[in-house]
């Protein structure tokens, strides 16, 4: 697809310097650019690339100073957010099915909104609600009595197990599990382990955006809840009961155990593991690969396996660094105390 | 569905204080329970909810003191399990699908037992033989020469290769893959890697639980084997040859390199590595985020990267945590030393 | 199937020593074999087993010293390579379905090449390019515009999101998921997260082997690009934009961030975490359960989260075990010292 400078100056309201009919057709950074690509500039550090790259067009933020620059120019407040909208835009004229694709299997008891595509090979279950402008790709299962809001987008092979419910705009990747059984084990006479039945369920509200591969388990009882604006990476654990709070971000690969409660605008990093039963409280900050053993207040920023603060962490870790040299000067000052005690005694 | 506290007290042979006919339609935790609801008691530490709670029907352990509740109780041994006894009826009740669903696609030498259950888009090979009673969801792969015994539960998107076995009363949840290659590569002259062909299998004993989207892999020759009642959380890893001994719980993200062999009644913490060709002995207890690099014997409990004794490792970590003042006690002695010397001279 | 020492020595180049009409019809290790199978000897360590096998026929190197052997012997240079070709011949042999299989759904305007097999319930889009003699297992997802190159495998399960190309002769295991979006969120006003349109792909080169669950998300921009010869094992997370060098190999759970660039020949532990936005160089070494959070040039070996020169972390890990001996010593430093300074005072 082809689109002029008037097109995209219009879609997102910005001011064009140039020539008006310029034409593109690809996406590229602004330091891999050519001939027919549209770029973007929002930081004052690669200004230094507006002589230099081959863009055709390019989308830039207001305060940055451009009288080098030989491409077409479209000027807005900010050149980051409106590249994102025009992206949102694309994406939205590339894919446009809609309907029950050949080959899906729906229940009939089941309800799907206006303008919703369910994917060849997709399962709908009894009692399953889906909204309107829902995108469910192919391989999907909903298990009985699941819910998808409005215009979410369920990718391939996501499976969705009986009574989970998914909020309005949430993206769930590929691969995800949504609802498997909490581990749950209570050990019997014969030192063997009984099952303890999972029959609550998993609750991710509005605009979740859950990466690909991430597991996350029913509750026992009650609910595993993602609080709205929740974004996961690939690969996370989410044990049975967890509850998340809005907007907490949390990098690949951690896991989080049954029963902790996380708050609000968290950032916890990768490789993360914290402990079940935990309190972490609002605007915590969890370095990679740490391990959580205790509960966190507001505010704080940890890391290490067991975590503590961070400041000191770091502090701790040079000096273990430095551990050989440390045991050197202790082997010194043991050699000088021995050796005036020797002379003090001849 | 709704029940009676009569109904209830004949399937886990309890005995009724209070109205027989009350009814309770949900479940739920003792703290959070509305009218209808049905709860347990089994900690004495919760006993102070009995005259708060709004639960209708409360099952209880005989050793509770309860002459200040106002529901109606169930007085049983172990009121825990009595409630999971009762959790696993309603399960049953809930699903009771059987047959082959129109759409799975199910191999003419292939065999299935009684009362079982194959959901859609399932995919079952040749010479697979299914046993009776089990429920294969839908999107399910049965890679040839497969086995599933009795009473199993596949649950939707599982993938399992080629000649697999798994036993009798396994659950194995959404996303897990069985029997994919080791990772087997001999560098080669021209310094890239030739696969080693991996021509083994996996079996999965009777009673094994596997979590979401682990990944459990075929043996280079011979088998990789989960043992009787071993229980894996979610997204571990278990690499080629492994074998992991009766009853050995492992937490979720752990992974296991090829040909370790582990023992049994192990617990074994979320995301631990464990290098490959180790023995593990029996009932050993490994920390959380532990790496192990070595054999450990019988009943040891290790922690670290690598890992040892877990007493140790806490005694060597409050010190790591003390590293600064510990510096400062150093540089200290340095300062008096130096200082007495330099008296002395003078 | 059944095999004489005379196919086999055929197949292989080998020389035969014993009965060349000798049959087998099972693979086993050398200390496992039962009468009927096949196994080899290339390692002299073992070469003890050979007056006690039961294994029929054995593969043997030349430099092997065979004389106490009773089974019948096929003398080849490289007995694990000779074996290795073997195992390759008979998977071919075991798996030789073509064609489109009853149930899949394949569009109009994919093109797919000579001997190439499509499972039931796999996917595959618009304008998609498979090559020949490609193997497709039931239940993949084939995003629109991707390519697949000849010879390669994509086992049950696999999602391969659009725009993504996949090389020659890959294997790509269960549960993989190829071009989910990237992890890119901007915050905005109201404190909560705007997405980052992921609209680049993935480029996965030739000789690429990816264990089962892995996720390699799409470039924001441009391509995430794994090299020639990279071999993955399971559950690796790979962000977007990131590139990996020709032959390198990764262990099962490493994560590595966006934008990152590995070198060629790198070895990477299993549970390694790599940040974003860095640069790896060539033959680099990463212990497992390392965290890497700066540049790295060729040939470094490196451990520890932060990661720094492997030989300097095995030092003071080895001190960090003996901290509560450290502190004694300190403490008698200080006694001393107090000691004298009474006595000196007296």
């Amino acid at each position: 697809m082809e689109f002029t400078a008037q097109q995209i100056a219009a879609l997102i309201g910005g001011t064009i310097e140039g020539n008006p009919l310029e034409t593109v057709n690809t996406l590229s950074k602004i330091e891999e650019a050519k001939p027919g690509s549209l770029t973007f500039l929002a930081n004052p550090k690669y200004a230094s690339w507006l002589p230099l790259t081959k863009a055709s067009i390019i989308i830039v933020s207001n305060d940055i100073v451009t009288h080098q620059s030989i491409s077409t120019l479209i000027k807005v407040k900010d050149a980051r957010e409106a590249f994102s909208i025009l992206l949102e835009a694309y994406q939205k004229l590339q894919f446009n099915k809609t309907g029950i694709e050949e080959g899906a299997r729906v229940a009939k008891t089941a309800k799907i909104g206006k303008d919703t595509y369910v994917g060849s090979f997709s399962y709908v279950g009894d009692n399953v609600i889906i909204g309107s402008n829902v995108r469910i790709f192919p391989g999907v299962y909903l298990g009985d009595n699941s819910k998808v809001g409005d215009n979410s987008m369920i990718y391939p092979g996501v499976k969705i197990y009986h009574e989970s419910v998914i909020g309005k705009n949430c993206t769930i990747h590929s691969g995800v599990v949504i609802g498997g059984d909490g581990f749950g084990f209570v050990p019997n006479t014969e030192n063997n382990y009984r099952k303890m039945p999972q029959v609550g369920n998993v609750i991710i509200e509005d605009n979740v955006e859950i990466g690909s591969n991430c597991t996350i388990d029913r509750a026992t009882i009650g609910s595993t809840i993602l609080r709205k604006g929740v974004k996961l990476d690939n690969l996370i654990q989410i044990g049975h009961n967890v509850e998340i709070g809005e907007n907490t971000v949390i990098v690949s690969q951690t896991g989080i155990a049954g029963s902790t409660r996380i708050g609000r605008d968290c950032l916890i990093g990768g490789q993360v593991g914290i402990i079940g039963h935990l309190k972490i409280g609002d605007r915590v900050k969890i370095a990679a690969q740490s391990g959580v053993s205790s509960d966190l207040k507001d505010d704080e920023i940890v890391q290490g396996s067991p975590a503590f603060a961070h400041f000191n962490y770091k502090k701790s870790y040079v000096l273990f660094k430095t551990l050989p040299e440390l045991l050197k000067r202790i082997h010194d000052l043991e050699s000088k105390i021995e050796d005036r005690a020797t002379k003090q005694i001849s």
